[in-house]
């Protein structure tokens, strides 16, 4: 997975952080067919993700409203529900407006 | 690595977004020493962090000017300068505000 590229700030970053119970119970053909999914999204810039004991996934988003509305897409929210069910032991969502970006390649 | 507790919105979050160059170099014991010495720094809030083939660092700040502050630390800046020159392929770093946060356990 590459450093995604975003646009100049300001946008909106999605920070998920969870803890993974044991096993996959379906848990990666749904991450995988999530992220197909989320890359339609009107507004959809990014997405950044890495796990070993703990996960973390950044999506990136135009604004908040394109955040706001990928939440409440159908299969998002059945994926939301199994996932406080079944997938994570623990899960935090923070929702953040970058308002500043720099790297070697810029502001990216 | 639990994940932080941070308190009720509005907090900063550093996303720090990276690919690693090839072998340790003296990584693993920077970012170690890095990590305790950030819990010191006034207005620190926690740290969260994940690698597979992308690393994630997601740090968290009472404000824009404590995060500014951890940036010009010398000890950082010396890491920072060799992590261009050795230990990054490549990275992004972008500073947001958080202005939600949601889980299980409420808005930590």
């Amino acid at each position: 997975m590459p450093i995604a590229e975003t646009p100049q700030p300001p946008y909106t970053a999605v920070i998920f952080t969870s803890l993974r119970t044991e096993g996959d119970r379906g848990y990666g053909r749904m991450a995988a067919r999530l992220e197909e999914r989320a890359l339609q999204e009107p507004g959809f810039l990014g997405i950044e993700s890495a796990r070993d004991d703990l996960g973390i996934t950044v999506s990136y988003w135009a604004d908040d409203a394109a955040a706001a509305a990928w939440k409440r897409v159908a299969e998002h929210l059945v994926a939301q529900q199994r996932g406080r069910d079944v997938w994570y032991e623990d899960y935090q969502v923070r929702v953040a407006t970058v308002t500043r970006s720099y790297g070697p390649a810029g502001p990216r």
